[in-house]
């Protein structure tokens, strides 16, 4: 018997035990680590941070009953190979975005945020209010994994860009770097779109091989250091009103923990989810006081408006190709977006912002 | 020895076995029961039902090492004695709103909401990330209490009114139910302000002795026929952006508990702040979509301008006087709660709200 399998089947018997006397004497016996694999540099303020402190809460609500141990990207297995360390029981579980995946599944896309798509309160209130974890676990199913949100960039930044932006004809050829279903969209709208890893944005931007390179949000791109060549910061993210993390489990493993274990494993995720939101919250303008301030950065709230009125038509287009989708399980959870987002966005649009025009307009402190 | 003075014996000795040994067998031994009394009606959409599963998750992840039973409002003592309850130890936890106890701590209010302050998130930005908990621990300290963030209505409603408001001089006179800070605010620009109790609204409302009433939001004010009176929906509150509710815990038994239950009791507030938020971003709009459709409500997403600038000279005065305060420990709460909302204002004015505002014009399902 390999240690994975023996690990699994002690677990088995406490939860046993569990239902018929007390759990405590079966947490005793049956303590356990395990390993929680990121797609995020080790310290990658807001996310990488996040698992960790995600990890702790773990540990320290079950007493190291459960002892949870990071492994930043590349540690263990390269930052885009942590779901599947997870599938091939390498690690017990991860810590990333559920669109890294979408190679296994479109929809995945959706659990973490889609372009003109659901900021992040309005993602909870699907996941957790309007039937959206539940689809989400149909999609996990297929490979043995569960997911939970566990953290919320918030609206991230639009992008780092060499010149000002005076329209869509700016755009077009523009070498831009920025992944995902975000690229697709800059494509759609007439950008020359590549993908690069982080670590090699700033050399391509300075070589002038990159007219323009979208990361996060000033919390984490001030560290990578885009300033020192584009002075256009665009701080409204249209591709990514919000990202949502991802932690998955093994399923198996987690339905075979004791149910307070389990408890512990959801309460902590939906703590964090929150928690992160607020780091980002609070450091994001720490970070872009700074990008002004020290490094002369110049701020523009919003693209011009034939960008975001070509740019939303663009991902209008890519969402309801999912609707159309042939694949039974993409198709259900694009229409349940949609179906949420209909609903949500009265609140955020008709509520929310009526507050937030009024405070900025007339609060001076 | 009465029961309480064992029990909290008993947890000490509980903690001194944890840090030497395991703790689980303490666990086991310290079996207990929480009582947690709440200002909320038995079943009160959002907040109420928010206070059960919070009670739910501390019983489940601690696998009822600490059982917490929850009291609706009257159960045990009347709403606004709950915290009095946990002063005088006949409960160890109350669930409700800190602003109801300024009259103990003017600075409390700020850990709610005050008018035109700060939104849900950026609450939890400056509470979890700008000092804001420190503050909070420092004024509950005074009377052995620790609070935590455990839910927030978001945004709220403007209030119900019988005629439309066309302008500042249609607020002259107007005898509006609205209570606290908020009631303050429109005292000041010239409402005839009065408080009266949810259950006693609708019939002032029907007599005639109301011209207006605000109470929570769509989702809690379907229930109490207001709109049967009233046609006129004003859906952006300016006094209440949050409304966060506290868990509030008696210190000294808190800290006698062993780490891991105090790492649960942490974890499951923290966990229903979003979840709570998220279920009011849920179910408002399908309210609010009742009340238009099934009920004639017109909806006016804001108040008229002149309305809104004066209130907000209002609430600026209000927090003025805060800031001045001879209080010492309320005159820093209000420093640091204007000191992290002149920060925090930057990504939801300056990021969140342009996206918001994009995906309004151009997003058409």
């Amino acid at each position: 018997m390999d240690r994975r399998s023996f690990l699994r089947t002690s677990a088995l018997g406490g939860t046993a035990a569990a239902a018929s006397t007390l759990a405590a004497p079966a947490v005793a016996q049956g303590r356990m680590t395990w390993r929680m694999v990121t797609t995020w540099p080790k310290n990658f303020p807001g996310l990488g941070v996040g698992a960790q402190r995600l990890a702790d809460r773990i540990t320290a609500a079950s007493d190291g009953a459960l002892t949870v141990q990071v492994f930043a990207a590349g540690e263990m297995v390269p930052p885009l190979q942590a779901l599947d360390a997870v599938i091939d029981q390498s690690a017990e579980m991860s810590h990333g975005a559920a669109y890294y995946w979408q190679n296994k599944s479109v929809g995945l896309s959706f659990f973490t945020g889609v372009p003109f798509g659901m900021t992040s309160r309005e993602l909870t209130a699907w996941v957790r209010h309007m039937g959206g974890q539940e689809i989400w676990d149909e999609i996990y199913d297929q490979f043995g994994l569960q997911g939970f949100l566990s953290g919320d960039t918030g609206t991230q930044a639009g992008g780092w860009f060499r010149n000002e932006l005076t329209g869509l004809q700016d755009v077009q050829g523009l070498r831009f770097r920025t992944p995902g279903l975000g690229g697709q969209v800059w494509q759609k709208i007439g950008a020359s779109v590549t993908n690069l890893a982080a670590g090699e944005i700033f050399a391509a931007l300075q070589s002038g091989a990159l007219d323009a390179a979208e990361f996060v949000g000033p919390y984490n791109d001030l560290a990578l250091g885009f300033h020192q060549v584009c002075k256009h910061y665009y701080t409204s993210s249209f591709i990514e009103p919000g990202l949502a993390t991802e932690c998955v489990v093994d399923k198996a493993k987690f339905q075979a923990l004791p149910a307070n274990l389990q408890a512990i494993v959801r309460d902590a995720c939906a703590a964090e989810y929150d928690n992160v939101a607020a780091d980002f919250a609070a450091n994001d303008p720490r970070a872009l006081q700074t990008l002004v301030n020290d490094h002369g950065v110049t701020l523009h709230s919003e693209f011009p408006e034939d960008i975001l009125e070509a740019a939303a038509k663009g991902a209008q287009e890519l969402v309801t190709e999912l609707l159309d989708s042939s694949d039974a399980l993409t198709k259900k959870t694009a229409e349940s977006f949609v179906e949420a987002l209909r609903i949500v966005r009265q609140k955020t649009e008709g509520t929310d912002r009526g507050f937030v025009e009024a405070r900025q307009k007339y609060i001076s402190y």
